[in-house]
């Protein structure tokens, strides 16, 4: 097996598997959307990876095609296969995170604990589904979303009347869980089989959008954790994953977890492992779709927290806020992604290690306000 | 001041800045000397960095001037900064790096503790300073030696005949110092004047190459540790560096410390701080010549090891042997340089972390076994 890795995508999730490629001497080489992405340094080709002949002439020249997002259609991920590449996560898996309701569907099979669902045809299924769940549920369009896009909390089913006459097939409802967090919890399976487990992270979401990652979990037991571990395992073999798997979860009240959302690719409640873990999400990445021997999971400290920047200064650029923010702390390790400020959007991230958490989301905080 | 960074050569330093600068958002352009170099996937220019013209063409697109090696010429320097280029370190300080008659000097009027040492312009000076340090002494090359090249033992002034020849100027002898052990200082500053300083570290050569560092230096008492920070930031300050500056330093039976060699640069003694240290001297080197603030110094765990790969294998490529040496070693650290394997060459190294120095030790060097 050679070392060249195709990425097709050229966010930011591409841009941070540069530094690990680099020291392990992985040639990596992306098809980037545009010129001028997150990943451009390391972009070779520039095309739209929804046309086949682009996607197969850019294989040409890699031994192993990954990639940045999970939007790349099935009949061009089969064409991939069809014509001998080696695809990590393959089709077969990325069904599951293209398709929730192929993925809910999936995730019952497993034993996974999932939230209540049904695939709702009409009005009149989802008003079934609200009255037999208190009134208010959550309606997900099974495909295309993302940070909080496609998703709507509704109490009356009108209230989906527009997707129902918009999305073809059938929409997903789940029941609206009363969770007292959102957990999420990374593992990376290679080809091979082998396959290891990161901790337990919390997640706290602001808008639908990732904000804040505290890893480990805060006051997660020995058993919650054991239980996440599992439950990322069983889904990353039962489904078939290659590459890096996230599980978003729910903690109940009674301390179940539930499976929300998964993504088969690094995931930003993984950025802690940057600075925070022997072996960072992106090189684990890299290492599991070349089917080498997977790193070891171990974080650095007792407490890792990463603080996304969301937006950026109205004003000026990042890096303008650098001197301000690395002045005042100089233990916080600032990414960014190359792009321009967008209210909303994500440009980069803090992350902080230490013994104590309050110090240490304190200082990813203080850090990463610089860049509001 | 803007964020692009021009590094003049392309070897594995600059090649260990791409990770630091992909992350942090820095430009970074490298003059490489050649097509396929260890940094090319930076290189924007291929060219001669002893011709002005090359590289005041190279410079005109970047915030600042620094490098991967001490080796342009003064004329280049001085062009760079006549032509309103910041380069750091400047000319100034570098004369220090590239000539050690000058740096010897420069030292003593500095007060820095340093082995004998004398300006030898014939075989009856070599002789003289022979007979006054018991028949044996170290003769160097002022100009162009690295790596225990333009160094050599002699008990005879026959011995350096040829030196005298072909040098022009005097030669620099100095003491044979009987030294315990070898140890390294690291210190960035920046042009602000802000100055840090990281852990004091042993560091083992083989055959006049470093082979191993260990940080911190085992046995170190704080006095030493206090001592070898001084001796660091005295000449960084003294010498007017700008970026990473590494000393090395002998460590003599009644626990004294001698300078040795200096570097303005990252150095081979500061690997380990990629996996080891809140902020490695790559990050820390772009941090100073950019003039921002300084990171945080500390280490990640008690013992950091960093074992080089020398020469590597002779029968195939150094990533043929990933997948035995990661399958038994997770928590290793593996970096290569892209460059082919060659008796004696730096072709990698691996870093271990850990709070048991045997094991840290051990791990290191079983991975790197792996690559021989």
């Amino acid at each position: 097996m050679g070392m060249r890795v195709g990425v097709i995508g050229g966010g930011q999730l591409a841009r941070m598997m540069i530094a690990p490629a680099v020291e392990l001497g992985v040639e990596l080489r992306v098809l980037a959307e545009d010129e001028g992405m997150a990943a451009s340094l390391a972009a070779t080709s520039v095309g739209d990876y929804r046309d086949a002949d682009t996607v197969l002439e850019f294989a040409k020249d890699v031994d192993v095609i990954t990639f940045d997002h999970e939007h790349v259609p099935q009949p061009v991920l089969r064409a991939l296969v069809d014509a001998g590449v080696a695809v990590h996560p393959g089709p077969d898996a990325l069904q599951f995170a293209q398709d929730k309701l192929v993925m809910r569907r999936r995730l019952a099979e497993l034993g996974a604990p999932q939230p209540d669902w049904a695939a709702v045809e009409s009005q009149e299924d989802l008003k079934a589904f609200l009255d037999d769940h208190g009134g208010r549920a959550v309606v997900k369009t099974p495909r295309g979303g993302y940070d909080g896009k496609g998703v709507r909390v509704v109490s009356d089913a009108a209230a989906a009347a527009d997707w129902f006459e918009a999305v073809e097939g059938p929409l997903l409802v789940e029941e609206l869980v009363p969770f007292t967090r959102e957990l999420a919890q990374q593992v990376a399976r290679r080809p091979g089989g082998e396959v290891v487990a990161y901790a337990v992270v919390e997640t706290v979401q602001r808008d639908g959008v990732c904000a804040e990652v505290i890893a480990p979990a805060p006051r997660a037991s020995e058993k919650l954790m054991e239980v996440a571990a599992r439950i990322g395992v069983t889904i990353a073999e039962g489904l078939g994953v290659t590459g890096m798997l996230a599980v978003e979860l729910f903690e109940t009240p009674d301390e179940r977890i539930l499976v929300n959302e998964l993504a088969m690719r690094p995931h930003n409640s993984g950025h802690w492992t940057q600075d925070g873990s022997v072996t960072s999400q992106f090189e684990q990445h890299l290492r599991a779709v070349l089917d080498l021997p997977l790193g070891a999971t171990d974080p650095l400290a007792d407490w890792a927290v990463m603080v996304n920047i969301l937006g950026g200064p109205k004003d000026a650029g990042l890096t303008d806020r650098f001197a301000a923010a690395m002045s005042q702390h100089p233990t916080a390790k600032i990414h960014t992604y190359g792009k321009d400020p967008r209210p909303g959007r994500k440009v980069g991230h803090v992350n902080t290690l230490g013994d104590d958490l309050d110090d240490v989301a304190y200082e990813a905080r203080a850090a990463a306000d610089f860049f509001a």
